[in-house]
């Protein structure tokens, strides 16, 4: 079988290093470790563990699959909740750990690193717009409470969303999801 | 003037550091060099950057000021409103930097330490609480629409706050703040 590019390995190892551990305290060492990849080989790929992990967050967006937003087969607003669901459940499996990456590199980096600014902006602003095309769907189909704006509800669930997760870690428990999904589509969106 | 202690220097030059750099990114050094004390004295006071850190949780409670959320000399929904407002401001004045310090601690070490986590779950716990009897109050003077859960809708608020938190740092703009205030107070208790 043929062996994956190097640089490939070494995105791949970022992804999980960083996700796991945290920008700061997944080193260049680790992740090259990670990857089974010589540490001299990662200039040779990357400026910078900040280029790499701009990298790894556009590669993280995949796991968030938005594209599962766009599939009119279902009808908009289980859609949105199955989207959540499965981010949720995901969550579960790993013990309430890692949250979403994003989040993190927000929390953790965002302040100190403009290129890295820029990559959470742009992927929470694309996932927005996502759950904002679904929500403007379900408005079409009159599933949607009216005065409610589908650009602001998204942006808003997003971040429910969001400290949903940081909740959920800190308790070790499904309490904080079964709130999100009571007050978001039980209440907010019903 | 008397020199305040040096376990109180370092524990204010701590959540200095750790609010604006992060935990990793601060070092012991980097928090002693601050307080400016010797390296050599911070173990005569703390065994480890973890516990200073559930100190410095536990002290950085009070800037999320929960005693005014029990003034009774405001409406609820207003104290409530002003309470978020504040810290809005708060963050706005310092450009859109250093977000929740529970938040950040969730984000960056809550997987990996069990004393972080659980000052970060009681830090929550007992906000959400606050903000519960807050709503708890509005919902007995008739102020809150019907069927909203106070403890269901503070949770999920103060989930969409710290949300609110991550996006605003993304985005270095209020509109996450603007979308927060809209939907929260605009439409779920409204």
């Amino acid at each position: 079988m043929a062996r994956v590019s190097m640089r490939e390995e070494i995105v791949e190892a970022a992804l999980e290093q960083f996700h796991t551990r945290g920008y700061n305290a997944a080193g260049v060492k680790d992740i090259t470790v990670a990857a089974g990849v010589p540490k001299g080989s990662f200039y040779n790929h990357f400026d910078s563990k900040e280029s790499l992990a701009v990298v790894a967050l556009e590669r993280y967006g995949a796991n968030v699959r938005l594209g599962d937003l766009a599939d009119r087969s279902v009808a908009p607003l289980p859609r949105l909740r199955a989207h959540f669901e499965l981010l949720r459940d995901e969550t579960v499996r790993r013990g309430y750990t890692r949250g979403c990456m994003f989040g993190n590199f927000g929390a953790e980096v965002a302040d100190h690193s403009g290129p890295v600014r820029g990559a959470v902006h742009d992927a929470f602003a694309r996932w927005s717009a996502a759950i904002a095309a679904t929500l403007a769907e379900a408005r079409q189909a009159g599933a949607l409470p009216s005065g409610l704006d589908p650009e602001q509800v998204a942006a808003f669930l997003l971040s429910a969303w969001e400290g949903t997760l940081l909740r959920a870690r800190a308790d070790r428990s499904s309490e904080a999801f079964d709130t999100f999904f009571t007050v978001a589509f039980g209440t907010l969106l019903a």
